[in-house]
């Protein structure tokens, strides 16, 4: 690190550098970044694609005093640089360590929690309402990319913002990739604004005009809408009620600074586009940005390298594996998936059959009812989604699928902790949100093959199932190579032991058959979470003086909730120890290393049965 | 009725008419349709607002083939009279009769059901991408109002269908008027649309050209883009990669139908802009289409009698009461509503502290989000939701207020069954998605007072509390004239009974006491699903030899499991019957009915109990 960067520890340091320099600064900040990257691994294309936005921004708003509103939040490593928490890049999505997004509870810079896309635009105008509400004349600002800009909820509130009267900036940093390649209307006509003379004229605007003096901004406004009138008649922002600006270039300090000045000092709601590109200034992640969307650790010299030994698959890449060995089956399935291709294993789906293959967009609610109206006509849906991204098209699935009963396959990958993304991507509320809705069902994999015949079983239903299963990898189990299912709601005995019974719902069947082990417990594969195989649970539940429930899923209304229902309408009101997760947020992690301090590991299961079952021997003792 | 509509018992009779005959039967159907909503009660101004639409559409598409999808469908009477459902309107939203809304299991015509807003344009894609990929030609009709257009899910839809090659014909039904007063910038843009030269011209074109000859149709269009170009240079669908048409005029079929025929040969996204009025037809709706958009049964001569006797309050109002009187002591509370101030109870808020009343359109996700950005700053958000929507805002609720620990008070209306609105409407899943959630609390309130009382409590806290109340009135208790709230977190015992406790959550309580009198059971009024009252709980089961737990929601997941739970945790594994919804959706019909349909009244509850407790009595006895 040469001499800049090193003497910044809060954006008033930086504010006290000089205009000529920043460029030097930027440079420093993003070789900073990409060695504090290679280092850690997290997220790397869209914070170099951010550097001279975070620091323009910095130097021209008063922050914290202006609030600014990172939208999805990864792209905030230079924010987080900048603010304070330099020093702590090295913890940097760690257990103990700093979040890989901006938290409020981490710095009074971060001025909202993201991670879920498009929530930036609601939350700065709710906060630019709040200063017109209190007479304070700070800036709300929200930075939102071209991808989370499809999300219907960045429609909301971009059309209540445009006739309320707050001091909302709302910047579009569009760098034309959100993690899966753009799809949708609204990137074909950001492309139509960035092409041809428009842009061009625009730059010249940002970089001859501007950079003099402010007072000849309105001039530049003038040209400038003279030259939209020219080339793009009105945007679409501007139907809106904003005063739209740009596009201008998203690294040129030079061009951004006097913009942001200048804005600063105009009325009403004010959208900036601004044009960067992701992974800039590291040529390996500019060729591919998403490889290096969000790598693992590397050497920066030579870049990502492929591990010698071929690692166990993913349970994304088995469900992506189902989905193309079942669409070769039967021509009815179509795969859907909201701006996920990469994630969700969809890839050679996408390149195999195109034409059953929908991206979206960021858009889980429409990904959803888009899929009923299939089902309406006899197609299979499969429809990819994030377990916490559900959360989004949760009416939806009520209103649009359940009700209607209606078939489809809902692949629910990062069930349970995702480990170094944290609680806002952890899927753990599914089992109990969807357990309350009829006509859904609820499968839980134990391993990779067992979740490969389990969505050849949900394809098989007339209504909606839902397949829940965790980020990374599992056991390494061989997968079938037959598209048989395994039957529906029912279970298996896995070791039988004596008083008292595990029923295990996914992947943790694991460590409880260790545990089990040495408790000499039986142990139950219940592989649905709904409908419960009520046959084996009684059969169980009279064999045994307790039971234990596990599941990497909130206990609150969960599986093991679940099973205490189906026991007291069977009038067999055991003791059971329901395991899973607690009634708060789980911080970020090594995933693992998480597990294994909820308890939820083999030692822990066994530990919590025993302390859990020595009362009842107690118990059983003074009562014999 | 004269002689038309008694002759059309499907479309393909409607077809069977001349189209001068066409502004006669529009006459008949609109007299038959308010007579009938008079008599039963039911939505009437949307359904005035469509006949014309709805006979232009049968007449020229080729429905059941073609597939209609009416977003909201409480405009769909017209469609269900065409559709041979004209001898059934006696029974409309009456239990066993037909629903107010579409259904598929209802009629071969009803292509999708519908009753959330904002639906309509994803199925209808899903359905026209189903058609192209299985080589059919039939279009599919998104037939959508502008109020409708404003939730993101619409967005995401277009923005989707744009790029697309689907027939798909979105057709806005603009009658500048959803449920409240239309707000947001596409309302404001729409209005500019319609505005001066261009919608005249537009009208002239619909007349004089269209309805001559369909070859004319492109000339029309040429004639038509230049009429646009020269007031509004293009419109914002045509951004999204539609077509744009309009606007014409929604009750003149010599501009729809030919308009429509037009489209019919159109390749790619078509967007059809119709202007219609809400009441269309009948005066007193016409003049005040708000009071008329739901009516009880009237006399349509003279129109809405105020009743000879004020009615009890409804929890709405008392919600709005309460809103009032916290706003008048408290200047940080804002009040958010989702496009339904008339139904939340909020008419009076908004005028009163206009300052602080935000109608943010249908857009719930954006509410709480929004909501999240005024509670960072210090101010006091209260978002007045019906249970049913707040699915729409689920993620929000997660990610945007709960990991982020800020207050929101959230006034689940409609929680529980809705009677004539039937399953759609119903706030059954509150409780079990809801409870899942850490840092969100859930008061049910079992009368007026309590619920005024339990939202100061709410308001009170530092996290999200939601307070769900029922549709219509409650018993009739008397409001409190002070903001004090009732303790967090804590229940009351209203009975003293023996052997068997009734723990009540929400307005059961009063059958569960009126049951308890016959059963000599003890009743408590635990008041909060979370935090549950654990010392009281905990007292009760160690005082009775079995628990009843009632609720008016979804019995998998909700409160009573949030007593098993407690119980297991605190090694009390008594018998406990859960009464509640059962696992399936509850169709319309009257509430009470209903209710005692499912044995949630006071003799089901006694039935219940007494049928339940027998094995136990049983058991009891052998034991002694």
């Amino acid at each position: 690190m040469t001499g800049l960067l090193s003497t910044i520890d809060s954006p008033a340091d930086l504010r006290r550098l000089t205009r000529a320099q920043l460029p030097a600064l930027a440079t420093e900040l993003r070789d900073f970044l990409l060695h504090s990257v290679a280092r850690t691994g997290g997220h790397l294309s869209s914070n170099l694609g951010t550097v001279e936005l975070t620091i323009a921004l910095h130097y021209v708003f008063n922050t914290p005093e202006d609030r600014i509103v990172w939208d999805v939040g990864h792209q905030t490593y230079p924010h987080k640089i900048l603010t304070g928490r330099r020093e702590r890049m090295g913890s940097l999505r760690q257990h103990g360590g700093i979040s890989g997004f901006p938290l409020r509870s981490e710095s009074g810079f971060d001025a909202f929690g993201t991670a879920h896309s498009s929530t930036s635009i609601s939350a700065a105008l709710g906060m630019a309402m709040a200063a017109h509400q209190k007479g304070e004349s700070r800036q709300a600002i929200a930075v939102i990319g071209d991808g989370a800009m499809t999300a219907g909820m960045a429609f909301e509130a971009l059309n209540n913002a445009g006739v309320l009267d707050g001091r909302l900036l709302v910047i579009l940093n569009d760098n034309d990739m959100s993690i899966s390649p753009p799809v949708g209307a609204l990137n074909r006509y950001l492309a139509q604004l960035m092409s041809g003379r428009f842009y061009s004229a625009a730059k010249q605007v940002g970089k001859q005009v501007l950079a003099k003096a402010p007072h000849l901004f309105e001039l530049a406004k003038r040209l400038e809408e003279q030259a939209k009138g020219l080339v793009v008649p009105a945007t679409l922002f501007e139907k809106f009620g904003f005063n739209y600006i740009g596009p201008i270039d998203g690294h040129d300090l030079e061009s951004l600074i006097p913009t942001l000045e200048n804005i600063k000092q105009l009325e009403g709601p004010q959208f900036l586009h601004v044009v960067t590109k992701k992974g800039r200034g590291y040529d390996l992640a500019e060729a591919d940005p998403i490889a290096y969307h969000g790598p693992g650790k590397f050497d920066p010299k030579v870049g990502l390298q492929q591990p010698a030994q071929a690692p166990k698959p993913t349970f994304s890449q088995v469900f992506g594996r189902w989905l193309c060995d079942m669409a070769a089956h039967d021509q009815r399935l179509v795969g859907i998936t909201p701006a996920m291709r990469e994630g969700s294993g969809m890839v050679e789906f996408h390149q195999r059959f195109p034409d059953r293959y929908y991206d979206v967009g960021i858009a889980e609610q429409h990904a959803v009812t888009f899929g009923s109206g299939l089902a309406c006509e006899g197609l299979k849906p499969v429809v990819a989604i994030y377990s916490t991204f559900l959360q989004r098209a949760y009416d939806q699935l009520v209103h649009d699928v359940a009700l209607q009963k209606l078939p489809m396959v809902l692949a629910l990958d990062r069930a349970g902790l995702v480990g170094a993304d944290g609680p806002t991507h952890a899927g753990a509320y599914d089992i109990p949100f969807l357990r309350c809705i009829p006509n859904v069902s609820i499968a839980c994999p134990a391993d990779e093959a067992e979740c490969y015949r389990l969505l050849s079983t949900a394809y098989a239903q007339d209504h909606a199932v839902a397949v829940r299963y965790p980020r990374g990898a599992g056991v390494g189990a061989a997968l079938p190579d037959d598209l048989e299912g395994l039957p529906f709601g029912k279970g298996e005995l896995r070791r039988q032991g004596r008083r008292v019974a595990i029923l295990a719902f996914g992947t943790l069947l694991q460590p409880a058959l260790a545990a089990a082990e040495a408790l000499d417990a039986t142990v139950v594969n219940m592989r649905w979470a709904k409908p419960l195989d009520l046959e084996l649970l009684l059969e169980v539940a009279r064999s045994h003086e307790a039971i234990v429930t596990l599941e990497e899923g909130a206990i609150a209304g969960g599986a093991g909730s679940a099973v205490l229902e189906a026991l007291q309408a069977a009038r067999l009101p055991l003791p059971v120890l329901q395991l899973g997760l607690p009634d708060r947020f789980i911080e970020h992690g090594d995933h693992a290393g998480l597990l294994s301090q909820l308890g939820l590991d083999a030692a822990g299961i066994e530990r919590s049965v025993r302390a859990w079952l020595m009362p009842i021997e107690v118990a059983k003792g003074e009562a014999s």
